[in-house]
């Protein structure tokens, strides 16, 4: 009776994907494969969670590396650059924490393994609010697009499905914490240590999610938050 | 006098790309990084001449690596799939010798690497033609679609141009050989081997090319050809 449909997750061991891949699998019963990406990302620490999720959930993980130039300017990428204070970075339209197109470079090596692997379907945790930070390829418009160019391979036209797009944080935290998804074991901290700063846009924006949600988030900050 | 816009050129070290390198240097006086992809090809060996041409222009050369899955149905990326003769191959909407979303994985990287070194533009060999061996990611369509996406970063959007795209490969080798392209130092052969097979779909192009254009081809094939 379930569909066993193949599908592809790209995951980053971030909270967002890591709570698309439950999904995928729990709700909407596909054959999952997930993939994640080493980019030189300074918060490498969240590939150790992608894994420990495939771990958890018994599925197949597919590590791409891509080889960026390091003399980037995105503190994402370049560690002698600072990662900004949320503060410093409101108003700014794309902050320094932008990565030159990273959604396009993952889907479509997802899509190539989606094709080569006989899958159907590319997944992403995108969400349309992070377009608020410069991630022009976080909107819908690019998700339509990259269907509209997908579709041009008539032989095996691969969908990118994004189900978070139009959720905001609070929504996405809640179905995870439906889904029983063990938010301990995901990475968003910007800076990659072993304690989320908690003054990052990325741990703000989780903080502000799980506050609204009224659900204590179980990472460790360098902050002390009251969660309920 | 003449114009310095940074420029990156996907450059496999096959015949189009290799003219399309002299092109952008010689005729549009680009600044120009040429990035090659190293992405399991059973015809590695092009890449070789890709690395000639940039020391013999003296360009820097960017080598990107993609680790796609070995178990592919593709004669380029699982060596024990024959590539086909020419022959088997005509009729075949898409033949084995397809990549899977190749052009797309390739160009997204790219432009990631334009935007990180600040060029506005990536040049690429494609021509339409060869969307009749499947590859519907050489065609206008495509083309014009992925530079509607990349548009969509307002900050920094990166134009793709293909001058090839339209140009038969009796005129794309003429232009080589208006710019004193050295063609033996160029990898045009699916099986990847020292001599060309001239059986392949892809030697079958060049070499009628070649004879179209009244030239000679200066390459090593393993059959015997009258050029003039």
């Amino acid at each position: 009776m379930t569909s066993n449909k193949k599908a592809i997750v790209v995951l980053s061991g971030g909270l967002d994907s890591t709570i698309l891949l439950y999904h995928v699998i729990k709700n909407l019963n596909r054959d999952v494969t997930a993939l994640s990406f080493e980019y030189g990302q300074r918060h490498h620490r969240e590939l150790q969670f992608a894994l420990k999720h495939c771990s958890l959930l018994n599925i197949p993980h597919r590590l791409m590396k891509i080889n960026l130039p390091a003399s980037s300017k995105c503190s994402l990428l370049n560690t002698n650059i600072d990662v900004p204070h949320i503060k410093d970075v409101l108003g700014d339209p794309q902050p320094n924490t932008y990565v030159p197109n990273r959604n396009m470079m993952f889907l479509s090596m997802a899509a190539s393994v989606a094709e080569i692997e006989e899958a159907e379907e590319v997944y992403y945790g995108a969400a349309e609010i992070d377009t608020h930070s410069g991630n022009w390829d976080c909107s819908l418009s690019f998700l339509h697009q990259m269907n509209q160019i997908l579709s041009l391979n008539r032989r095996k036209p691969i969908s990118i499905v994004a189900p978070f797009i139009e959720l905001s944080k609070v929504n996405i935290i809640k179905l995870g914490d439906s889904l029983q998804v063990p938010f301990a074991y995901t990475h968003t901290c910007y800076r990659g240590e072993d304690k989320a700063c908690g003054k990052c846009s990325s741990c703000s924006s989780r903080i502000k999610g799980f506050l609204d949600a009224k659900i204590a988030d179980p990472l460790e900050y360098e902050i002390s938050i009251k969660w309920l």
